[in-house]
């Protein structure tokens, strides 16, 4: 086998074999394989694509590579969810308790964030004593008693795919469905949960762009799910905006925290309770109607709340957070305002700007070795369809001495087109498509 | 100006600037950009090509890269002549005298070959006594008294295309009009001739299969000659079976000197005159048909044989080669005889096979390291739409102890197909279009 005729085969339209895409990928990772002969071989592959079948091989090609982590000692159902990433993204904190309200156990391995905003690990940290760094028995311990655990990646999942991303990054071969699905799903197969349910973001802050393609990029990982005999469910979602109104960790985490009491109802409220309901239905123990029924009585006779605190407790984390976070959560006191110069209506937010912004106040990493600010951030007032007037507040910057908000607000300001007329009803829909 | 940037520019289809396409080359020459992010470029060129302008940039980049010859120590006029590479292609040995006939100068300088059968410098050194390695004083002085003069290249001619085409080599993108083109011309262009004759090979022995691809290939060099300002002509000639009758060292320089001697007539004579009329033609000394007249008269009246014999003579070699070949060159006695099992006519011959089996006999290099035996070869007896009936001679192998002809055998029976018609009149056209 040689590297050299796999790449005439996927350049010239073929079907590589299980076979050479082992090749290709171990031979990579050991170092037999040079990175220009695979930086070729993944730009024949962004243009030409992968069948369903090349896309399950380089998935379980890279799945191989690393470690499996076992949930076996966790008992009840577990079932994982997976975001593709997107501004104001919040959903783990709120979401597992109101999952585990239900008696399914909810324990994710979480990865840190680079770029906009912190991962949910630093989301979670942003809670005075909150430790996510677990051993694997304190991990399993803490999920069997409270229902609830995330804990920080360590286990060596895909490696292979570590390597190839890298690659892809610097050649331009990042965003191609067949890569971009066997990418996230060798990283998902590696936890052995009991299903997964899959939130596409598509819009302005997310990875796709367009509906059709996150529809299409949905269909390609539910497909490697059920090739491996997983349960799925993906949902396509917009991105179009940040997710809820608040950006930046502390911020973020006293969203959650509303959310869980039923004190504030929006799109990521409502996002929440749709991927829960999906994860009870996915895992047997009652359908989607049901499981969204119960969770919001769940929500409102103080269960979900109750169970966010023994979890932020389990893992060392003050509980008086839930019921007072305001107080506890360390949220700086200097803002700014960026107000309205202009009469109409909010038509369109570029949510990498606003992840941008908020990045630039210090809530996320420009590079690995940063150190995230937890207290700062930006709360959203208008979003997309409001209507806004001269004078009127359309988000609050909360920074720091250190990094100042100038900058931060510029790119806020460049996010956001007023214009007289609503925008189409789409740009705020919240669930485009349920791929299963 | 970031790579990536270059990269995704080209794989959206966009057009690179003469600025991205320096920057590309000039910086990866240096080792300051990766090849894995050249080779995804140029992957992403295979599939959405270049402009006739990028082709003109990527030219001049790579032949800024290197050295150039300066020719204007030869006095008179310099037509150069350029072959894509073929099989039996001994074409420059004939075509050098032809055209030093008319006064023009032919300094040419060739490389050695790695394939099928040794480059003109290696097919030149099979005449005993021969040298191509010529001092700059030497080379000028034979070039102005004898009026031709074949040398090795020895001049740093475009290192950035050296470097670019072994990685192309490994990544499969060779095969692309664009960076053919730019990789052929950025080299001729280096030789500052006053015009230049292509010769774009088509067919089962050469490099474009197609007659379509051979003619959007010359066509994209001769743009990139014109923009540079040289004068320029290619024909677009067959190369579906060897050229002439003999593919091998030894062999080939004694049809190359029949043809000189007007003994012989055949597919190679009729080139090498249309060749040398085309270059005298843009040399503007002649009219193409008044030099084909021309030629024919010195081949007849022994005027381009004695130029042959000075030549030879000049660059050390016996010129006695040119009266009495076959007791001069050295030429195997060990034969094997190809018969013919079969009645019908010879409808295919894969030329790039016929040339592998007379590099198994040894004629050729597999590797940069082998040693060519100017002594083995094939001569052929029939050729495209020849009848042949069984226990017929179809060719001789001229073998040596040491490698014998078993294997060089079953590689030349499988290049033939004899069936009951003949093949298709275009099988066996020789020149295909003319490109000015």
């Amino acid at each position: 086998m040689r590297p050299y005729d796999i790449i005439v085969k996927k350049r010239d339209g073929g079907i590589n074999t299980k076979e050479e895409i082992k090749y290709m990928i171990e031979k990579y990772v050991e170092g037999k394989i040079p990175d220009y002969q695979i930086a070729s071989w993944l730009m024949a592959i962004y243009f030409k694509h992968m069948t369903s079948e090349e896309r399950y091989n380089l998935t379980m090609t890279m799945l191989e590579s690393g470690d499996k982590v076992d949930l076996s000692a966790i008992e009840g159902k577990k079932i994982d969810k997976h975001s593709t990433g997107g501004v104001g993204d919040k959903t783990t904190i709120s979401l597992a308790p109101m999952v585990a309200s239900i008696g399914l156990k909810v324990s994710k391995l979480s990865g840190r964030g680079l770029g906009h905003t912190g991962g949910t690990v630093d989301k979670l940290e942003a809670i005075p004593g909150f430790k996510t760094a677990l051993s694997e028995e304190e991990f399993f311990k803490i999920a069997n008693e409270k229902g609830v655990v995330v804990a920080g990646q360590t286990a060596n999942i895909a490696p292979a795919d570590k390597k190839i991303y890298a690659l892809r990054d610097t050649t331009a071969t990042v965003n191609e469905i067949s890569l971009i699905s066997a990418s996230i799903m060798s990283k998902k197969l590696g936890i052995m949960s009991d299903g997964i349910v899959l939130d596409v973001k598509t819009g302005s802050g997310a990875f796709m762009k367009s509906i059709e393609e996150s529809v299409e990029l949905a269909k390609a990982m539910v497909d490697i799910a059920k090739k491996n005999g997983k349960k799925v469910t993906a949902l396509v979602t917009n991105m179009d905006q940040p997710l809820g109104y608040t950006v930046g960790n502390s911020l973020e985490v006293l969203e959650a925290i509303q959310t869980v009491k039923g004190e504030i109802k929006n799109d990521f409220t409502e996002l929440c309770l749709e991927l829960s309901a999906h994860m009870v239905d996915l895992s047997g123990i009652m359908s989607y109607e049901k499981a969204k029924e119960e969770i919001q009585k769940n929500i409102y006779n103080g269960k979900v709340k109750e169970i966010m605190k023994e979890w932020i407790k389990s893992q060392g984390g003050n509980p008086e957070v839930v019921e007072n976070p305001e107080k506890i959560l360390n949220i700086s006191n200097l803002t700014y305002d960026f107000i309205s110069d202009k009469n109409g209506y909010i038509t369109h937010i570029d949510a990498e700007s606003v992840g941008i912004s908020s990045m630039l106040l210090g809530a996320g990493r420009a590079s690995k070795e940063d150190i995230i600010d937890t207290s700062v951030g930006i709360k959203i007032f208008k979003k997309l369809g409001d209507e806004v007037k001269v004078g009127e507040k359309i988000a609050t910057l909360y920074y720091s001495e250190e990094k100042g908000y100038e900058e931060a607000l510029k790119k806020l300001k460049e996010s956001y087109i007023i214009k007289d007329e609503k925008p189409h009803e789409n740009k705020t829909k919240l669930i485009y498509e349920i791929v299963k």
